[in-house]
């Protein structure tokens, strides 16, 4: 692999939590690439485009900090650091067949560049490596735990998919859709990290649920970012979610609160096509104080978490998934 | 799971041979059934559809025959089974992305039911239910095998992808191919249907390359029945490969054998296209011997796979082996 982005330039907003696991994110990121590998060159040369979709690797710190946080980082969190984040990027390139986004992260989407067959494909083929590393540990428990999240996942990304279109969704069955798609991989980033450094079952589950409060409100800002959001800073395609129909908090928000009217006028917004739709969405949502109302509920979420963190881990990593818990609302 | 087509039923032109492993049959049967589960009565749904594409079960009969000839079967038996025959559906499943076929196996495909992003999807969950269940077994060698071999059908299926239109193929790379993206998961079955009973090494290794070399034939002969397959019987979209530009060995032996007037015949039938292309391309096909070339290749794999049997194992099930291997080019 030859990518070779620097990590310090990925995780620039987090830099300062960043300075507590530095090294170990190295040697997670090499073992990563060396992962990254086919003998066929063909497959070789779509492996190295993947690099490019390496993200703030969020979850791979969470698995670090709370590792660090319970006692000595070993060989066994890089793996499971790596398999965590390979799952999480073959679940991204599915994303896009999915999605049919045209931009992921200011890279080209493998989609767009080889068709639909070569991304559903080469995701496979990130599961299967993913899998393939983590049944290299001394225990069954991590591939266990993994592929047990991974199915989660993709339980979320079906559920998701037949609720798009269905404007009665509640705020109940919304968080449980973004709990399994994006908050369980979370949790077990943390609960994984503390159980692999030999913490206590009750503090890896404290740190299980400090990670499915912080995924849920991460998914929540997502949410929110996509209608709101910078295309040019964020890097993907925004206004995607609306365009696809699929609903989130703040729209269920505006829905259960407005009047008939108000409600009319929303859903024939959300079903005709013009050009100006987004930013008349956008206007109705503000106005009502449903961007608001989810940046709020995100807010609640990570207090939740932070009140999960357990008093009798390093105070300095303590400190550090504070930092990274206040990141993902900032 | 409710399905519950008899094994019987499905086995029918194998059921000499299934005889030999009716009760494991139907224990393995069972096991994919009651893993087959969601809690999630959208997702159970869908599951529940899958079983549709359960096919002959070649693979889990091959597991089961290399593991009775070398000893008793046991549960680890039947959860290797499963999650190869997992591992293949999902594979068939995301199959049905690329292939954009319509028929598989007389049932609707799931991206025709459901769209792309749910075949995607579901594909993936049973990816992860896969290896899940074997992360169960007391040992990682079978997942780690099974992980690696998964690749291998992905990198196989990537590579055949790069290759489309590209009709300079030669046998050579055309057989790398389909050892990886059907081949490898045969040898994986016999060889883990042996290991996982405890046999020897050298025993384990020879019926792997049987199984590998049984997979090899077996493609071959899956590609000639898309040429001259009868539909109806078949049950799937025929004439599929050459519709998407798929060189298999029939097109290749009469592309490396052809004069050069033929061969500008042959090019242009393959690029442009008319409704009675399909008759044409299999006339030609089979005025050159290039159909009967392929069934004879097969037939030596065949012979070769039978010469792989080792001597010290079972006798009646070592006589079940030869005649699958028989039977994959009646």
């Amino acid at each position: 692999m030859s990518l070779r982005i620097p990590v310090t330039e990925i995780v620039m907003p987090l830099l300062h939590i960043y300075d507590y696991i530095a090294v170990e994110m190295e040697e997670v990121r090499e073992l990563f690439d060396s992962e990254l590998y086919s003998q066929e060159p063909l497959v070789a040369d779509l492996l190295e485009h993947i690099g490019k979709f390496r993200g703030k690797m969020v979850r791979p710190m969470l698995v670090l900090l709370c590792g660090k946080a319970c006692g000595e980082i070993s060989r066994d969190h890089h793996v499971v650091a790596v398999v965590i984040e390979m799952v999480h990027m073959a679940s991204l390139v599915h994303d896009d067949v999915l999605d049919e986004a045209d931009q992921r992260r200011r890279g080209q989407t493998i989609n767009s560049l080889q068709g639909n067959e070569a991304a559903v494909m080469l995701g496979d083929l990130l599961f299967c490596h993913a899998f393939h590393l983590c049944s290299s540990l001394p225990s069954q428990q991590s591939s266990r735990l993994i592929a047990a999240t991974t199915s989660s996942v993709c339980e979320g990304e079906l559920m998701q998919l037949f609720y798009r279109g269905y404007y009665d969704i509640t705020e109940k069955k919304y968080l449980d859709i973004i709990a399994r798609k994006t908050a369980d991989l979370f949790a077990t980033s943390c609960y994984l990290g503390a159980q692999v450094g030999g913490a206590e079952e009750s503090i890896c589950q404290s740190l299980e649920e400090y990670g499915r409060n912080v995924g849920i409100a991460f998914q929540i800002m997502d949410d929110v970012t996509d209608i709101v959001g910078d295309e040019k800073v964020i890097g993907k395609t925004l206004g995607g979610d609306f365009a696809k129909e699929k609903i989130t908090l703040p729209s269920i928000h505006y829905l259960s609160h407005c009047d008939p009217e108000e409600k009319k006028q929303m859903l024939e917004l959300l079903f005709c096509r013009n050009d100006q739709r987004n930013e008349q969405y956008l206007q109705l949502l503000r106005q009502a104080g449903s961007i608001q109302y989810a940046r709020d509920r995100a807010g609640q979420f990570i207090t939740e978490a932070k009140k999960q963190l357990p008093e009798n881990i390093d105070g300095k990593l303590r400190q550090a998934l504070i930092e990274l818990a206040s990141f993902v609302i900032a």
